[in-house]
This record gives structure tokens, sequence and C-alpha cells, in this order.
């Protein structure tokens, strides 16, 4: 392609308001354009970017049977989108109203249903590429968190759970495939997965990134990833061989934080004890850990295989204890409260805890001497440092963003509740259905954040729009524009998609344009034309070489099968 | 694929309210589903087949230097739409006003603006393959007049008329390609550009089809086809040796249409001079055609070179004539009425026409002896057995479906008249715009319609959804399903796309699905397994014979090779 016959406007100047350099980057190198609130235009350097995704993507679909349909866009199932205030709505001149695409388990559902009636024709496997829409208030860092976006959304049904576990790891395995060739740096969040407990919990795929809201534990020497409440944190050592003290009351005045009370009384926060009172359906429950840990809820509630978790009020802590809720702790606790501790609580030895008295606390405590724990579990956040739950290195964080989730599902919505099928005794049963997403506007985002620096994108070559970019430093010269013409037509029949700057610009205008394109290989024609010798430049390294032009194949080749 | 894992819901009911037969091959095969008033949804046999158009699309756009983009389908270009009444109106909770898109001059001129400034930047072309919106009042023939329909738009931009007529050319070739590559029976309505006179009129392309609102003219011994406006009527040949008799007048009561004064005066209606008044750019002419003929507006428009035409209203006639309009002539006219005739008036020879006296005519009227005409055109509609305008055969009438529109246009839009680049002189020019467009959807349709018969749909190789229909008459035998089995794996190493029957179901139910199917070649392992020998049926021609298994590669490879 003739740069000149094709559109890339790239810009010098950076926007303003632009919250993510790799949105930046993708707006100065003629990729993108803004057309309203977190709505774009992709432009031909983004549409042949999209296109190599795209292909990718339905490869890896077709090898585990997926086949592909093409719902309408305006659907009209009002009934079952009530309540979503992110749907845009649309009526027509009849005044019937719809929805734009969103989600489509509902359409997907209804589509089969009647047609796939039998055990004999499950399971199967339905998935559209398209335009979705979500009225988001705060768009936010471009194409990651846009209201107009491109995604691959696939529904699988299912007569049992063996089959819809099955389909589920294929997916995962796609996914995982198609990241992968991408060669996106990515981690599979299947924490929950693994255990097999989790099947009404989404398994996701985050793309590590400096932009983002998902903030990700993750092992610095395996592939483990976790959010926060999936992320297991490990028992602590027993610490042997230490003297128990006795239990001694002190008064700690008018201290309410773990580092107050740390430093009055010259203890590491690992000794004390923090206690909350927790309504769990109902019931209180006083949840310990240690004064370096934070509860996390979502664990504590799963834990306790509880439908409700709430703070206890101070009413509520004061009715109880008369004490105020800093102060409070587990020893000599009221009647019927239950008490409950993370693990790492378990290996506390002559630690702090509330007194039940306010401004007292109790120092030199030893769990069970002390007082007595209904269950140790897993309860806190795990922490930067923390052993990484599969055994592999330590726990550290990072921002990412979410890509794509597999999730084991039933009933979502009104249509599929009553959608089924008559099994092998001839009865009919509810579908099983799995919903598998992935977002492939932000997963443009997501590979332009891993793939960029300070002076424009640096695409790996399965993703480059070109897999050259050829410049002439002089079209006016007659051997320098020879040559050009030359390499042009020579590599176009080795199959190479080539970017050929023609235009009349001065050469640093072509060499800045280049970087910020971000080809993998640029290939200067130059004065050294005279001598057959080619400048090249591998934007990944900016290491630059001469080849001879008669070399320029045999080099090329060994580059793109490297 | 095996059929079991895929979506093609068969019916056998024709569902009720189907304006055309293909729509319902389609609906009955399989390959589409109503979602709501012309809103449908593609299913797995559909989608291939739009893969396999979309694909032959991007290759020949890409050969003609187009570069594909995608723009929102969330328009915020509300001012530029007003008086739409097909638009989709959306609004977001913020309150902000979008269309759906639909056609997007304008979208794509904004695009550009300020990017392309020079003229050194012309001519660029810029297409995309989207959904389109219209929220047209009655849909119809299924895709045919659809409201939510894959479109490919194209723009391009130019400098000069020279480089715009030259891409308009592209277009028409890439065009006729795609239809050719496709298997399309088509014509290309371009009368008028040939005559380089109608640049501002659409070079259409359409697909002969018995349903459509689209009335063609065409020849039946070449390539020529146009619109009624646009189809020239070739000039009458002059009969010679005729004596011309004295012109007289006659009473012919309360006759009023050609067919009654013909009986009457026992001539034919060729031999009647019909005069209509008309009111053309404000002034008064009278215009002649033969009683067989019909006065085409737009010709006459087109020929007078005028804005406004407007038929005289009864009370102008009267002013004028003191006669009923049935009774004028031009013969003796009234001061000041310009007298214009379709050429073939010029050839009658002892014609009737009215006297200006209500009820009275003149017999024996001649042209040129008996009344002036100020010029003769070429006024009327263009007849079936008339000549065609290009020498070869005669004229036939046909429906068809308006598959794309190729049109040399400026400032069709407010956006684009303000539009344009530096000349080569440094000076502010208008962009001229060509606008490209083909509807995919429609074409689809117009496809189905060309391949189907009361079986099925019947696809040409290159469209099919798969290569090979492969049935197993009885999956439970293990010599049939082994030799099923093999053929499968052997052929897909070959690289055919094949659908393997392997449902659970009567032979008859399997073979009545193939036919509606339409797949090119019917591959059927039965009883003769056992001698390796297998059936094979061509859809296209429903001819049947026997392969040996060992010969199946090769007479595949010269079927698909033919």
């Amino acid at each position: 392609m003739k740069q000149s016959r094709t559109f890339i406007p790239t810009m010098r100047q950076t926007p303003a308001d632009i919250d993510a350099t790799s949105h930046q980057m993708l707006l100065n190198a003629g990729y993108i354009r803004t057309n309203a609130s977190g709505i774009y235009t992709f432009l031909p350097l983004a549409q042949k970017v999209m296109h190599k995704i795209e292909n990718v993507i339905r490869e890896e679909m077709e090898k585990i049977e997926a086949v592909e349909i093409m719902l309408p866009i305006l659907q009209q199932w009002g009934e079952s989108f009530i309540g979503d205030a992110n749907l845009f709505n649309v009526s027509d001149q009849q005044g019937r109203h719809y929805v734009l695409r969103s989600m489509d388990e509902d359409s997907v559902t209804a589509l089969i249903q009647g047609d796939v009636d039998s055990y004999k024709q499950l399971p199967i496997i339905l998935y559209q590429m398209q335009k979705q829409f979500r009225d988001i208030q705060r768009p936010k860092y471009g194409l990651v968190h846009s209201r107009e976006m491109l995604t691959i959304d696939a529904y699988s049904f299912h007569a049992d759970k063996k089959s819809l576990h099955e389909v589920c790891e294929h997916f995962i395995q796609a996914y995982s495939t198609i990241f992968t060739r991408l060669g996106l740096h990515y981690r599979l969040l299947n924490a929950q997965w693994k255990k097999g407990e989790g099947t009404d919990s989404p398994i996701e795929f985050i793309a590590m990134s400096s932009i983002g809201d998902d903030m990700i534990a993750y092992s610095d020497s395996s592939s483990y990833a976790a959010r926060l409440e999936w992320a297991e944190a490990m028992p602590m050592e027993q610490q042997n061989e230490i003297r128990l003290k006795d239990m001694e009351k002190v008064e700690t005045p008018a201290m309410h934080t773990v580092q107050e009370v740390a430093e009055y009384l010259h203890v590491q926060p690992t000794l004390i004890i923090k206690t909350l009172l927790y309504a769990i359906d109902g019931e209180m429950v006083a949840v310990l850990c240690r004064g370096d840990h934070e509860i996390n809820e979502a664990k504590l509630k799963r834990q306790m295989n509880a439908q409700q978790v709430n703070v206890a009020s101070l009413e509520e802590v004061q009715n109880l204890f008369s004490a105020d809720p800093g102060s409070i702790g587990p020893v000599k606790l009221p009647v019927g409260v239950k008490v409950v501790a993370d693990q790492a609580v378990g290996s506390v030895v002559n630690g702090v805890c509330g007194a039940n008295e306010t401004d007292y606390r109790w120092i030199h405590v030893n769990p069970e001497r002390d007082f007595a724990v209904d269950s140790y579990m897993d309860l806190r956040n795990i922490q930067a440092g923390d052993p990484s739950p599969d055994g592999m290195g330590m726990i550290r964080f990072a921002k990412g963003i979410r890509l794509g989730q597999i999730l084991e599902s039933t009933a979502q919505s009104k249509a599929s509740v009553t959608a089924g099928f008559q099994n092998t005794e001839g009865e009919f049963q509810q579908f099983l259905i799995g919903s598998h997403h992935l977002n492939v506007s932000k997963l443009l985002a997501a590979l332009a954040e891993q793939f960029y620096d300070e002076d424009g994108m640096k695409w790996p070559r399965q993703l480059a729009p070109f897999d050259i970019h050829l410049i002439t430093i002089n079209g006016e010269d007659e051997i320098q524009h020879q040559l050009s013409e030359d390499l042009y037509h020579l590599l176009r029949s080795y199959r190479y998609d080539i970017l050929y700057d023609d235009r009349q610009e001065r050469p640093d205008v072509k060499f800045t344009d280049a970087d910020l394109i971000g080809i993998p290989v640029r290939m200067t024609v130059g004065k050294k034309a005279s001598e057959g010798i080619i400048e090249i430049k591998f934007r990944e390294t900016g290491e630059t070489v001469e080849w001879q032009k008669e070399e320029v194949t045999e080099k090329l080749q060994s580059f793109y099968n490297a």
C-alpha cells in the first residue's frame, strides 16, 4: 500500500485530557479518532490490526467447535432488560421499543429454544463477533472503557455439569491460545476454578497494564494470579518454643488504630489481634485477624456460607460489650457471640487484644489458652510479599485490564429460566448455560498498552498492520526511486504486506511517522542506493543494520520466521 | 463440522406471510431467523456464506486501493440528518442524541477534513463494511428490504473530475468483478454514464429476479440494461411513399382514451398523436407522442434542461384552448404555446389529433404540413419489443433488486459543502466526492433468489457454506461408520470444508435437509460401503453417480477445479 493512498493522520501534538499513554499513542500514530465520549472510529491501521486479531479468534473458536451467528443489534427484548441503566434505548416510527445489543444470553436462548429440544443436540456452542453498546457514565482509558465496542460473545448449552465443565475448559484453553498467539502478557484468574468450588464466579482473563481498574495479586515466579477474594492466604508457620507470658490488662488511653496501640505498647502490629463484630445472617460473630491484616468480606461470606454479612453497628457493639468497638476482644466474650479467626491469628504468641472495656487492652494474650476460637479460616486479604498459594514465588500486585470472562451459569435471565430440552428419560430439563465473553476492542487497547515506547507503537510481527515500512529518502532521485519500486514489487511478490512511504515529505517527518506507526521492520532507501545498500531498522530493539539488496528477501525471511 | 454440533434448524412448514420464495427457502433451510419486522438473525450457514462474500469484496476493494475504516454506529451528527424520517434515534442517559448509522458521507468527510488538506493527498478512498439501519415503514422480501443490514459504503475524495471519473470506473469494474466471482446474474445500469451526461445520476447494479421493486429494460441479446428514464428509445424508420391525404375534421363524441378514438375511427393507436399540455419552468408547452407511447417526465425534464415539469391543470388547459384536455392538438395552436414532440411523432403519416374543440378530431394530419414542431426529442418510455439502444437485440422488461450504486456527487450534505483542500495554486477548493454503496445483506438475498429450486437452496461452489455434505445412512453400522469417519478425516486433510451429518435421524430426513441446505456435493455412505462405494449427488443438476472410495479425492478435485 502506498502511504499517499491510505489515511494515516499522525499527530505531533498530544490531545488534552487523555488518561492513558497507550491511548494517546493510538491517537498520535493515526490508528483511531474520537467521535464522541467513549465512541471511536477505527482508521485503516487499527482496522488491519483488528482483522488480524479477529482471524486468530475465529480460528480458535473453530477448533473448539463454536459456530458463528450474527444476531441483530436492534433487540426487541424490552422485558428482560428492565433495570439495566447502561442500555441504549431506541424507538422506531411505529412506537416499538428496542435496546442496542449489550449482553444477549436471552436472545441466543430464545433463538435455539424449540429447535434444540433434545439431549442429543447438546452441547451446542454459538458465538458472535459484533458491536456491543454500553451507556456507561464515565468512559475511560480510550478503548478500555468505551461505549461502543467490538466483542465476541459465546453461549454454550449443556445437558449436564460434566459437559459444561468440559466446554468451559475448552474456552479457557482457547482464550489462552488466542492471547499467547497475539503475544499478550496476561494472567488467568482461575483460583476458584481449580478448587472446583466456584462455578458461579467468573473465570477472568486480565492483561497486566499500567492502567485499568482491576487490582490483581500475582506470583512473581509462576502463572498464579487472582482477585483478592479468591487469592488464598497461606497459614503462617507456627513459632515454636516461645515462652508464654501471663496475660495483663493495660490502659491504652484514646487509642483507636492498630498503629497507635502498637507504638504505645512497643510491639509489632503482627502481635495485635483485631476483633471486628459482624452480623452474619442475623447472628453476632466476632471475627479476628492480625493487626497487619485486613478481613476480606467476600471470603468471610463464602467461608461462612452466608447470605448476608454486615459490620455490626456502633449500637449493636455497645449493647453487647459496653465498650467502644476499638476496645473489644475475644477474651471473656458475652454469651452467644461466636468467634471465627483468620488462620494467622492461631500463631500469635503473647499478643495484644481489646479488653472489652473502653481504653483497655490485654497484653500477653495467647489463643486457646486465653480465648476459644470456633473455627480458623482463610479470611484475610493476601498481601504483597506473602508466599504465592501455588507454592511458587511471592505475591505482588498489579493493575490489569479485564479482557474476558468465562462463566458457568444457569438462569441468568427470564428467558433462560424456562428454556430447556428433553433429557434421556424424556423429561423436561433446564439448559445448563456457559457464557464466554471477550472484548476485542479492549484487547486492542491492552495490546497497545503492552507494545509502545516513547516514540510510538511497536507491534510484534504477528499483529503489526504491515510487515515492512519502506521509506524513500529522496523520491526525486532516480536511483533511489527505482530501487524502492523494485523492492516494493519484489517483496509484494513474496507476500509481504508493505507500507510504502512515497510521500513528498522530509526524511525526519517520515522517520518520526514510522516510529509512531510501529511496523517491525523499517527499510530505508537513501544515498547508499547507488551501492545497492538499504538501511534496516528494527522497531522493537532500535537496532539498525545495512543490507545488500540481493540479501533482503533471505534476511527478511529469517527475521519473520524467527 | 459435525452436523450434531452446529445449528441448522430446518423447517418443513412454510411460515405464513412470506412474500418471496427465496426468503422462505432461507428460513426453511435454517440460514436465517426473523427477530422483529425487517430484522433478522444470521445463523451459522448464512454467516459462512456471508464471510465468503465479504472476503471477495475485501479483495476487490484492496485492488482498487480502497482502505478500510470502521466508523461508530452511534453517530452524533444530529444537525445534518434533520428531515430523514428513516433514521433510528437514540438518546443516552445524559440526554445526548444520536442516530444509528445510515449514510455517512458527512462522518467520513468530517473524519478526513483537516488531515487531508492538500491535493497531494488526493485521491483517497475510504470504505467500511458495517451494519446500517433504516427505519423503513414496510420491510419486504426478507433481506431485500430490511431495517438492519450489512452494507459496504465507500467514499472517494478527489481534486478534479478526471480523478473522480477514473475512480468511479474502478468501482464499476470492482463491483462487476465481485458479482461475476460470486456467480450472480446482474445488470449494470450505466446508460447515462456512457454518454458522459449523467454524472449526477447514480450508476446502479441490479440483480435480475422474480421479486424486487425495480423494473428494468434490458436487451435480450446484449448486456444493455437501463431504468426507463435512461433507456433511449430509437427513432422510427420513415415510412416513405405513402400518399398524404387531406386533413378533415370529424366528430368523436364523448371519446376520452386513445383506445376509444382508435376503435371509433378504425385506425391503429400508432396513428394517433397524443397532445399533453405541460407547464415547464412556468412556460406552457404542448408535448406530443404517439398513441401507443407514454411520455417519460424524467426524460422530458432532462431534455428540456428544466427545473420544474408539471402537467397543466384542467383550468390552464381550458383557459388556453376552450376545449377539454382530451380534444386538444397541435394544429392551429394558441399563440405562445411551444411544441415539442417525441421523435416517433415525426414518422406518423395521415394521423389523428385533437382539433382544439371538445369532441372533435382532425384526421389525415401530417406533421410539418399541418403543424410545426419546435423540436423532436426522445421523450417516451422504451417498450418491450423496441430495438435495444446498443443496436443488439430487443428490449424486454424484468424485475430487479438494486444491490449497489456509484454516484459522482458533490455537496450532498452540510458537512461536505464546506470541506476541501489546497489545490496546486494554493487556493481552497471543495472536494469532489464519489460515493459507492453495496448492500451485502441484499446481495445474499439476490444470490438466494437466483440459486434455489423447489427442494431448497443450490449454491454455486464458490458460495456454498460447505464443499461437501457427508451423510451416513446408518451410523450404527460399523462399516458405514468407519468409512464415513475415514472420508471425513481424509477430505479435511485435503482442505475441504465438510458438513458431516452424524445425527441419529432417518435417511429421508437427512436427504431432505441436504437438499434444503444446498451444498454442491452430497456424499452418501450406505449399504454399498462394504464394497467401498459412495453415492454422490450433485445438487445443481440432481445427477447421482457412484464413486469408489479410492477415486473420491481425484474426482472431487476435478469437480471443484472445473
